[in-house]
């Protein structure tokens, strides 16, 4: 059986299809600049090169389109035809408090999506596009929705509920719900493997480091605190966004320039973080670089970023009380040794040492790492994440009918896992390096 | 000579004039409902009954002139006349980024008040007016301005600016600036008393729990890190005060009630916090009380408060590196031994133990405690503050031209140091439990 999984932005369509008989990925790629003149597709096949064709994508359903078409053609396509494709897993942001796992699409999930599109109006609205898209395409298969906050719904209320009138939480909602959930999920099973336990037995601290950027605390394996909030907005520097700031900072600026609350919201989200305050770099790798060539902005971009990272490491290795491991992940967790090193440096009264050495080598996307000293009393780990691999197992799970009962496993779960696709990049990436 | 001390807010003005040839205050107290009907004074005079008069005060000029009167009447004053008072401190809220210390008041240091008052739309205002009133009564002593922003212009760019547009802090002064300073500058002098060393070879969290609620991180004796932000708004949970949320949350609900950003920040300042919560309470004592009688949402406040103060404790103890002690001071963290016992559980992996039978003893307003195991890497002091003693010796050392020089030393930091009527106040206590 295939499965398609597919996560829908405002302007943009990324897909993998993968194959569950192999448990390999077939393709994946992306359709960019949907809804815009200029949209296109760029489509990835392991061994192959990298194919784009332009194609306008007016809407979603296009994007769609110029997906099927891609892969089902003699020349680009992976399958021979769309009834191939056994089911179809959607990423959508905002789940709310309704679903603490992933679920089958029905008319009712989608009016739930739609009532949470408040909650979340940047990403619900063309997740709910992209559903409806794909279920006009491939309308006999099962789809299934997979939420980014679902993982956190084991929260407590003293971690999820902020200390507002507390009828904006029971007329709004407003609530921590928390975001990135099946990265977390994905790393601290992984991370459980890598110490030899049970998932149920580890506690961590899991660091999403990408152009978003989420913490969790991860108590008994489960979601016990996090960084973002009602919206992804909250919490540590990010590529745009702002993270924690003083809320009377929204109405300071609206009054000092006129603007609206919601206003002031968009450029704390698409304005601010890394790129706020270096005035220019979004991408981590362009202010090493500007660092390199003595920007102070840059730097300062940087050590404000690794200073707040350090906050929340400690934070909840607090609210932990034991901490098993620290795990960094995404892109810049993976790659950023840098900011590995600086975030945990003098970290030793809690407990985190890391090998100077091993975290400077550790910069691939395709291996899991150790990098704390031997005699670390808390692990610091590397590990690369796959969210996707969490998306096709819950479709498959449910489909089978062992999704959410006690003997659903996934299979990064087990000790012998091994992504040989990346593995074998890996060894590509040694041999270059010589 | 003697000095006096004024705390002017919107409709209040606290006051205290200290002896200073004695080292000994002569009386204190408040001016309340200043610009209502029914101001009334409330005087305290060490070993005499509290006096209250009342008498209309329309603006702080009237609530001077009350005070005055009070100070040098047959019956409750403590000074025969105006003319024995030497010099009058101010608290003064936000000094932005011009003042690192203490200073003599000029037209110009006004003027930046004035300047200032954006910042601060709560406090500065009220301060000014308490300024302008004092110096028509005394037109011939020096006024000196006590900020509470000035111990914390220590702190490192990594810790003061925010992950925002740069242009916002170059263009409206966007920054931490941090507050309740003197309290802070007071309690870290005295636990480097208590852990017998000098004030800059101590690192701290002091944690400042009261109506308002703010934590320190002290390196080397200053200010490093702080939790309140541009404004008091940010951080932990206050009374009333929402401390961190996720800024987005100002937008939403603006759009939902129809309301302006400063609108929703004037609820984050007002109606939120442990008042917002609970429902009903501000004070931490009918907190406790309604928890005993089986109150959710009060329980919920205490739990949400304490896990958030845990995380700041982390927070701190991870930018820190080493850290010596942790400080509580103020209402709450002077006598709320259930909030201390919470936050600093299940820490010994931070360094943290508390004596839990110690904890329960230190509840007095009048004494030092020492609350750590004897074991416990990290100590854990109780401090009661004392900023009106912080206001007269800048008072002091400004008139005598050694404040802000090498040689200048706070009595307090003498390790003989003994506030006396505290001392007998706490004596007393213990008498009465027998």
């Amino acid at each position: 059986m295939k499965i398609l999984v597919l996560n829908c932005g405002s302007s943009s369509l990324k897909y993998m299809i993968y194959d569950w008989d192999s448990r390999r990925s077939l393709a994946s790629g992306v359709v960019e600049r949907v809804g815009f003149s200029g949209s296109f597709i760029k489509h990835k096949v392991p061994n192959r090169e990298t194919y784009t064709l332009e194609q306008e994508c007016p809407s979603h359903k296009e994007a769609i389109g110029l997906l099927v078409q891609t892969l089902t053609d003699d020349d680009t396509g992976v399958i021979s035809s769309l009834s191939e494709i056994g089911a179809c897993g959607h990423r959508v942001v905002h789940g709310g408090e309704k679903f603490a796992r992933s679920v089958k699409i029905t008319p009712d999930v989608v009016a739930t999506f739609r009532e949470l599109a408040d909650l979340a109006p940047l990403h619900n609205p063309p997740n709910i596009l992209g559903i409806e898209a794909a279920m006009d395409y491939l309308p006999e298969i099962p789809h299934v929705a997979v939420m980014d906050t679902s993982f956190h719904q084991t929260m407590p209320p003293a971690s999820y509920i902020y200390a507002t009138p507390y009828k904006w939480y029971e007329d709004y909602k407003v609530r921590r719900y928390g975001f990135h959930g099946t990265s977390h999920l994905y790393v601290s099973k992984r991370a459980a493997v890598m110490l030899g336990k049970k998932p149920q037995e580890v506690n961590l601290v899991t660091c999403h480091i990408g152009n978003g950027v989420s913490f969790t605390a991860i108590k008994n394996g489960e979601s016990y605190d996090h960084s973002m909030g009602l919206t992804p907005l909250e919490g540590l520097v990010m590529g745009t966004r702002s993270g924690d700031i003083d809320p009377a900072i929204v109405g300071y600026i609206a009054d000092k320039e006129g603007l609206t609350a919601q206003q002031v919201v968009n450029m704390l989200n698409k304005k601010s973080g890394v790129l706020g305050i270096s005035g220019k770099y979004v991408d981590r790798r362009d202010i090493h670089k500007a660092m390199d060539e003595g920007d102070e902005r840059a730097w300062l971009a940087f050590n404000i970023e690794c200073h707040r990272a350090k906050k929340y490491l400690g934070a909840y290795t607090a609210v932990l009380g034991h901490t098993d491991a620290v795990v960094f992940t995404a892109g810049v967790g993976e790659r950023g040794w840098e900011m590995r090193e600086e975030m945990c440096k003098d970290m030793e009264e809690l407990g985190i040492t890391i090998d100077v050495k091993l975290n400077r080598k550790a910069v691939s996307r395709n291996h899991e790492f150790t990098i704390s000293a031997s005699d670390s009393p808390v692990k610091v780990f590397v590990i690369p994440t796959d969210e996707e691999l969490v998306f096709v197992e819950d479709v498959v799970g449910i489909l089978e009918g062992t999704y959410g009962t006690a003997d659903f496993r996934y299979s990064f779960e087990n000790p012998d896992y091994v992504n040989e696709l990346r593995e074998e990049a890996y060894k590509r990436e040694l041999g270059e390096q010589g």
